[in-house]
């Protein structure tokens, strides 16, 4: 596997194409030659966007030929309005590229309780209807497009060869800041991915949902969940590869590499933080509760704080470990924390504490915790099972980016 | 049902001392001429303190005379020592006032991962034990000792006539500013009752429980949950009442006016809290969803930082109300802000939002905003049932003051 230049359009058969003015952003990605097979998942939120429910059901049919996204306006909370408003913004698509709006999914990001500002929206697929490229400009306007409080725009691309010898490629843009919370079988920001692998919807489902489950179901903010969450991911097939029908090991491998960095993207970009922090727990008894600790540590308030303040307060990591229903036994966790240049400092050794007032070990542990990329290994010592989540600290910049920012 | 003065002593045979001198608190509280009818709730976390161990242990026997507790050391994460403290901590008050060391309860909050300063602690206890009273500063002194980071001692009394013509008492004390995070059937913090009511075990057990489902775990700071949290109840029988077997309306009206005065009092006192926030949801399908609805706005990091920006925020509440697995109809959804005046701003009515930019109503909902004590209405316009949680805005200060505490 190797990771190579030209995000969403690396695959073979996608164009892109992407304006942001006014803030409204206009995202069109196209798959060549007809419908590609389509999967997709969702927010659980019981406030659902229109586009959220009309690409739902679009995706069940399994055929999509293009996506439309815009930026700065959620089309959430909008009624009947809003869901007329999301096929309308389809069947404009439709009529410029001579498509058929049944399988052009639709996505918006922005502020809920607003109904699309459609003409905006139809001038500027208009133009993006005559600039569609497969060029790497192009994935990059796109994920400009749909950027809101995000810092950069997020976009990978890998190629790698499957077991029949056939190369493909997977690429992807995506685009989330805040209200980044992870649940378990399900979705949590904008993602668009595509590969021209050929593979079956079912293969190309379950294989989604595992990539998902270890890479963008693991990435937390502040836990809330969105009513716009989708990741969308098209298969054309046009790599002709012999039919993935099961499983492909090399194409799992690829998906969970570029899903996990766009994870990694998304929570580096997050409102406010000043580190990314990778919670590893190592030795759970299951996969279930090593992901459960991880994610509870990540999504503690008190951990985050701690970390913002360079403190290592491993107590508040154990408390965290502790507090969800996972097997974990005080006596047998360990604690240690990693800085980006793999330098180490334990801080508690099968409950035995590490970091005591006065020890050179707590001095190490502070001077670790000033690095803005760091580790935490949570050891449990009591099985074999391991799970990752990222994470960031909580800062003033968060409050002040969310005490504003009406959504 | 009146509230009277007294806090913990308030009830007719209870006694209590405390002093916190050199960051050290010993508080104690006694029944006189023997044992009493305790029952108590702990924290679920695996991560249980010492104290928690020793005082679950000791409460399943169902006697308790005296309760010794102790802050600027949670005892938590110490080992084999820690649980031998804990005991110690119990045999010293044991001796000094000639009692059954198995029927004293103990507990500890404050720093965790240190060993309990017991020469220190056993000095206090020799001082107080000549000291215990039952005037009102004797119950004011030992909620000033249990104190960490709370910014003012919670006490509160009450007396009411039961079903059979006798009046009874119930006085309490408490601590608790942060790691306050509810789970249903269990405790939230340092919380001591005593009651004169007579009432068989199974009886106050029950009693406790459904206290405590709409009190002490309805509150919310930031979720997270504590190694030391515990809530112990003693029913002491002096006020010779009909002895209560199943169930009295009167003495569970009290328990539970007092449970929720504590409650209240701890977020009003909340970490870095700048606004206190109330949140009824109503009409909702089951008492389990509007329990969990009201737990998940109170405890959205988004909808908290959104009243600290005193900003209406509507599309956070929700969001956050569509998140967790209990019915809720967008469309039949109304949210109403209220100010402590009793003045009100309707958001949202049956799914249309009402506070659109531009309007008087959205005017008057910032103006109501800025009010320190806040009331969101949620009504789910689906069914009859109700719960009411109470939270805190997410400030700079929240951060401050957790950044720096090493816990």
């Amino acid at each position: 596997m190797e990771v190579i230049s030209g995000g969403i359009v690396a695959t073979a058969g996608i164009k892109a194409a992407g304006i942001k003015t006014d803030k409204i952003g206009v995202a069109i990605i196209t798959n060549e030659g007809g419908p590609a097979t389509a999967v997709g998942a969702f927010t659980t939120n019981k406030v659902k966007a229109a586009p959220v429910e009309v690409t739902a059901k679009k995706i069940r049919k399994g055929k999509i030929s293009a996506i439309v996204a815009n930026s700065g306006c959620a089309n959430a909370f909008t009624g009947e309005l809003g869901l007329k408003n999301a096929h309308k913004m389809a069947e404009i698509l439709a009529r410029e590229l001579n498509l058929n709006a049944e399988e052009i999914a639709v996505a918006s990001t922005g502020i809920i309780g607003r109904q699309l500002p459609l003409d905006t929206i139809e001038e500027k697929i208009k133009i993006l209807s005559k600039q569609l490229s497969s060029t790497p400009e192009a994935s990059l306007n796109a994920a400009k497009a749909i950027m809101t409080t995000d810092k950069f725009p997020k976009e990978i691309a890998v190629k790698t060869v499957l077991e029949d010898g056939t190369e493909i490629h997977i690429g992807g843009i995506a685009k989330g800041a805040g209200m980044i919370g992870p649940r378990l079988k399900t979705a949590t920001m904008l993602c668009f991915l595509t590969t021209d692998a050929a593979i079956s919807r079912a293969a190309l489902k379950r294989s989604l949902q595992e990539a998902l489950g270890q890479s963008l179901n693991m990435a937390v903010v502040e836990g809330d969940l969105s009513t716009n969450d989708a990741v969308l991911l098209l298969a054309n097939g046009r790599a002709k590869n012999q039919m993935i029908k099961v499983r492909s090991e090399k194409f799992q491998e690829a998906l969970n590499y570029v899903t996990q960095e766009i994870a990694k993207m998304i929570i580096k970009n997050a409102e406010g933080a000043t580190k990314f922090i990778e919670v590893q727990v190592l030795n759970a008894r299951t996969k279930i509760d090593a992901k459960k600790i991880a994610l509870a540590i990540v999504g503690s308030p008190l951990v985050k704080a701690a970390f913002f303040g360079e403190d290592p307060n491993w107590g508040r990591i154990a408390a965290a470990a502790g507090s969800v229903s996972a097997a974990m036994i005080p006596e047998k966790l360990s604690i240690t924390y990693e800085n980006s240049k793999g330098q180490i400092a334990k801080a508690v050794e099968k409950g035995k504490i590490i970091v005591n007032e006065g020890t050179r070990e707590l001095l190490l542990a502070r001077e670790l915790l000033k690095d803005k990329e760091l580790k935490v290994l949570v050891d449990l010592g009591i099985g074999k099972s391991k799970a990752i989540a990222w994470g960031c600290d909580l800062s003033y910049d968060y409050i002040k980016a969310n005490a504003v920012f009406t959504t």
